[in-house]
């Protein structure tokens, strides 16, 4: 079968080395030029984090021992108070749990090298200006045309082929801006080595706003600023940075020396969540269909942005399977995932809260530590909603039900263990 | 101020009056040809219900006379069960108000005439396919152009205006269809004279579909169906269309000649609830909004579309009162109007429910009955939901804070009551 993707990113890279695995024929078109000879855009997108479910895609494919090479291991969060103390949160209760650094040029170079495969071709500088979804003529602004029976789009969050379906009538579709805005920084490497813990992802949670860090194999580390827009447009000259930076970032203020260079050099780039539904229409023999952030753009916040990306090529290929290759009865299948997409896109805008705001409390951090207790205490029994998203596979959807029994359990047991202690108290009082 | 408005249907016809009443040099740009030459388009939409929100606009520019002159009025709903039995329900408790039926292609001609001012432009054939917001240069189908320092997109649930500001990095968009279509019929007059009773708003409640149907002037009713997709599509002979009526819809099946010509020749209608935040922009001079359902589509359930969009002249027409005619500050306090249009497009999803299932039941039926007797005895502080929403202006958002009050106070009530009754029976029992 010959399948068009639209997108040469993480996700159309990736999917296009699954179809190729079951002998379809697929053209890729990327709006942009190729990447490799360029070297990577600066500032214009945050580090990736791979955790599980992307290891899972990856390895299916034999492609998790280059990428994890490439990425910089985080066994947990380090948080940065206002006074410069550092508390170390593990992701997991056994500590031998991690989540991977990685840059989004990096990873994709990788992917375009495994998608050179003799049944895949790429054709760069393509941009897509229009799609009959009828007739599954494609056109691109180069003035270039083809034609397709088989079209995904996986062109991201601001996806062209999106563009098309959401033009058709009873096709549901919302996008929602947070009032923040994100802004990256750099550390660089001091004295040739890491100038902070580089096994970790670094958190200054400030209340409404916070930083992260990810470290990068060159030693650096890249900061990302999360700010309402107001704060960020009211840094409008070099003193207001560093004074800002001063007071509510001190410590890494010290390890940015182009910190007033790289605030005014880089782009505000926005957090949007999307929502389409159906993700493909079929119309006599032509079927248009969506996969990872142009069905689904989430918020950055748990990580997943590309993690579930990567499981949806991994649920289409089964979809595949289910079908025996026929795409419009898969990709009808593959409706069915949006009920574990839905549930990541909220809890990415829940984590936002948690991130900025809890983290730096005690009693979260009682919390997270009582949870890794009972972890251990109940291992495979017990498992907190952090490490299921991040380090199984289990269902998004499938991963709330089990934290809700779990609240429900944990409930009733310290219910019946107050009634106990009362008994046992009122018990030693008549004695 | 020159004022550009895009869309000269009946939002943007109103609007037109109220600016040129303030001294504002108006444009309309409309993309269809002037409709009053040609005749009404048919079978392209719903009848309209004007109540007291959209009479109280007309009112404010001495339009009302004119309008309620050209409609049908309908103090109740006529419910149509399976068997051919009809019940009343009056709209209010003393069957003294009524909703107003009207065409929308008549009430359209009644306010391009209205419009018809020393201020006001009409450019017909003129559909806007680009807009810059920055420069407020509009671009036309015919190749023309323009240049406004404030545009106000007054061009309906799929306005041209909305999708430029939708594309601006921070508008949160969304659009929900409902799996059901609509499709209009008509039931002509019957030697002369109505076929039915012609002071009601005829309903025939189906459980999962309905039909409703609006007296016209001519002695016709203009019917409309609200099917599931499916069950539209299922009916694709004339044997199969006939059948349906016939078993589902035997008294109105009966009064319809034209039935199978109708299905087979009108077209399929979509019902979509659009929301846009925010509804303006302003970029340097230039200011770009929206009003009416280019802001906030909604369902027809309620009869509150056009009645809504009426209101929403009203309370522009307020801002800029409040603000000394700067549309720039006038369409941004506008925006506070988006709390009331967010709650009329939920009661109309919710309507829809109530029409096509609950009127028809005897327990809904009583329930009624009970309402219309606490605002008997109670007048002036006991007043229905849809009695407050279709004869009364106040805000949406008020109505349902009333609601929820009187709610409150029956609940209370009532359960003082039963205490009552539950001591005087123990009383009596000791006795």
């Amino acid at each position: 079968m010959e399948v068009t993707i639209v997108g040469a990113g993480l996700v159309g890279c990736l999917l296009a080395c699954f179809l190729a695995r079951r002998g379809h024929q697929v053209t890729l078109y990327e709006r942009r030029p190729d990447p490799r000879p360029a070297g990577a855009e600066r500032g214009r997108s945050i580090n990736l984090a791979i955790s599980e479910r992307g290891i899972d895609a990856l390895r299916r494919l034999g492609l998790d021992g280059e990428v994890l090479k490439a990425a910089i291991p985080m066994p947990g969060r380090m948080m940065h108070a206002l006074d410069g103390e550092l508390t170390f949160q593990p992701y997991s209760a056994d500590r031998g749990q991690a989540i991977n650094s990685i840059g989004r040029a990096e990873l994709n170079r990788i992917l375009l090298a495994a998608a050179a495969l003799p049944g895949v071709r790429v054709r760069f500088e393509h941009r897509l200006t229009g799609l009959d979804e009828r007739t599954g003529e494609l056109r691109f602004g180069s003035g270039g045309t083809a034609r397709a029976r088989v079209v995904i789009g996986a062109d991201g969050a601001y996806s062209a082929v999106r563009s098309r379906l959401r033009a058709l009538p009873g096709v549901g579709f919302s996008q929602e801006y947070l009032d923040y805005g994100y802004k990256e920084l750099t550390i660089p490497p001091r004295d040739g080595a890491y100038a902070m813990e580089p096994g970790a992802l670094h958190i200054w949670p400030r209340g409404r706003a916070m930083m992260i860090a990810l470290p990068n194999p060159d030693r650096s580390f890249t900061c990302t600023l999360f700010w309402p827009h107001e704060d960020l447009a009211a840094l409008d000259t070099p003193q207001r940075v560093r004074a800002r930076f001063a007071a509510q970032y001190p410590d890494a203020f010290q390890l940015m020396p182009g910190l007033v260079e790289d605030y005014q050099a880089n782009p505000v780039g926005h957090l949007v969540t999307m929502r389409c539904t159906p993700w493909h229409v079929t119309t006599g023999e032509v079927t248009v269909g969506l996969i990872g952030d142009a069905a689904h753009a989430i918020v950055p916040f748990y990580g997943q942005g590309a993690n579930c990306g990567f499981e949806d090529c991994v649920e289409l290929d089964r979809c595949l399977d289910e079908t025996g290759d026929d795409f419009a009865a898969a990709l009808a299948l593959f409706e069915r995932r949006k009920t574990d997409t839905d549930v990541i896109a909220r809890l990415a805008l829940e984590n936002f809260v948690e991130m900025r705001d809890k983290v730096g409390s005690r009693l979260f951090l009682a919390g997270k530590r009582l949870e890794h207790a009972l972890e251990r205490a109940l291992p495979g029994r017990y498992a907190s909603r952090y490490e299921l998203v991040s380090f199984s596979t289990t269902p998004y959807s499938e991963v709330e039900r089990r934290v809700a029994r779990q609240r429900r359990w944990v409930a009733a047991a310290g219910l019946a263990a107050a009634l106990l202690a009362a008994g046992l108290a009122r018990t030693a009082r008549r004695r």
